[in-house]
């Protein structure tokens, strides 16, 4: 893999920003906010943006360039295709959770919902990334569609995915904004949380742009099926690509009678993703 | 060119987005705020948002597709990279003009500045199409820099011009929702500015995704330079090329005597841009 070391330094440097993020969400919420519960007061409200920072930023991060990691490059791309998909349902049901907990203390508190521009737009995200998932679950995942329509559908599934993620980092910053407005009458003197939770938001930004960085350069993409497990990252033989994961195939290809016929079908599949990727 | 009227819908909408998006800015402020002025008051902010959407939002989207309307593919790309730089420094102008209006503003109201994500995350933005713009400047339309720096700097150049726009649009999202909460007391009860301003949002979110699908889809890119006067997007004859664009770049050839090296570095050049677009 060309730039191999560099690929891992920005690998390393996204997961240590999402992690914190997730970390500076949690500290947020405990240290300068009213913790966590679900009793329709603000400590359920603050659920919102644990779990969208956790799910719907750090998870829905990782799973846009679950692709790219190198030593997976030796796993079967319907193996790949799972994590990625799982890893979008994941983020996916905590998003829903997060909007539950906002739309209940709304609810509790008889605020008004969807009133504001972080509504709108967030709730169009959301909605959006259900149709991503589903489409993509339809599509590029259940053995039945053409392999024309995953060809085409592959350059607008990549994109929509990308748009939905920065959609969505800019939703939370807009969350950022409200929340803190309304929860501090000196946000303009800077308090420690004001200043806090800004730099949660260029942690977040950082991190989207490495997300972006990472899942946008050519030469870092997976290569196609028939090549892959002679492909190490490392440059190491193919007898030493014989790990867990190819076993791992082996069994999805055991277990799914559909393998062999998305085998043959992959190499479209994959000048599809090419053409965006 | 693949998918030409595909290509105009998409362009004429993005252009109808955009003058949409200023229209409404201006009727913001002129219909429900305190217009336009100049004496550091609430007149003198609205030059904020006005100047942003007018030049950090829609020029600045212009100039990312300007090299993909097919039309201008008979003109040289010296030309087509002064009209991308010269958009970008009007672009730019315009966010600093803008700057100095909400400084002033707040200065004279004795409001802190730069208390806010909002501010945090657009004045880097500010700088980094600042360091953008001085760098392509200077490697790319300066003759100096080596082929080998332009081509190795051409991937990076798109993506951080790409992520400074949606980082600009992130950030005018921030500022509608401060704006709003401060000027608006009944803000969640959706009164007709609250409504007006998120609709604006809407407009700016669709035009910025429509100016991504468009930057970043490989058969719009402009061919390379050595085939571009045979290249007509309606698939018409080389004669018919020779317009006013074609007299341009003659005389582009003749007045700058760097022409002709640069002419032969393109086709690296256009290596390096294709290795992201």
């Amino acid at each position: 893999m060309e730039g191999y070391r560099l690929f891992l330094a920005l690998l390393a440097s996204a997961l240590l920003l999402g992690f914190l993020s997730v970390l500076f969400a949690l500290v947020w919420v405990f240290q300068y906010r009213e913790g966590l519960s679900w009793d329709g007061a603000e400590a359920e409200f603050n659920w919102h943006p644990v779990l969208i920072i956790t799910g719907f930023v750090f998870i829905q991060g990782i799973a846009i360039i679950v692709y790219r990691l190198p030593w997976t490059w030796k796993c079967s791309k319907l193996l790949m295709k799972f994590i990625h998909a799982g890893l979008n349902t994941i983020a996916m049901i905590l998003a829903i959770v997060s909007l539950v907990a906002v739309f209940d203390f709304h609810n509790a508190k008889n605020i008004p919902n969807m009133y504001s521009l972080h509504s709108w737009i967030g709730l169009t995200a959301v909605i959006l990334y259900s149709l991503q998932l589903v489409l993509g679950f339809a599509v590029f995942l259940l053995p039945f569609a053409p392999v024309s329509l995953r060809a085409s559908l592959m350059p607008i599934h990549i994109y929509s995915g990308l748009l939905i993620f920065v959609t969505v980092i800019a939703t939370a910053f807009m969350g950022f904004t409200e929340k803190l407005l309304f929860a501090l009458k000196n946000y303009k003197a800077s308090p420690p949380e004001g200043i806090f939770v800004n730099i949660l938001g260029l942690l977040i930004l950082i991190f989207g742009a490495l997300v972006l960085w990472m899942a946008t350069r050519p030469q870092w993409k997976r290569p196609p099926e028939q090549n892959s497990k002679l492909q190490q990252p490392n440059g190491g033989t193919e007898d030493s690509a014989m790990t867990d994961c190819s076993k791992a195939e082996k069994a999805d290809v055991e277990f799914n009678s559909e393998a062999a016929a998305r085998k043959r079908n992959l190499k479209l599949d994959e000048t599809g993703q090419r053409s965006t990727m």
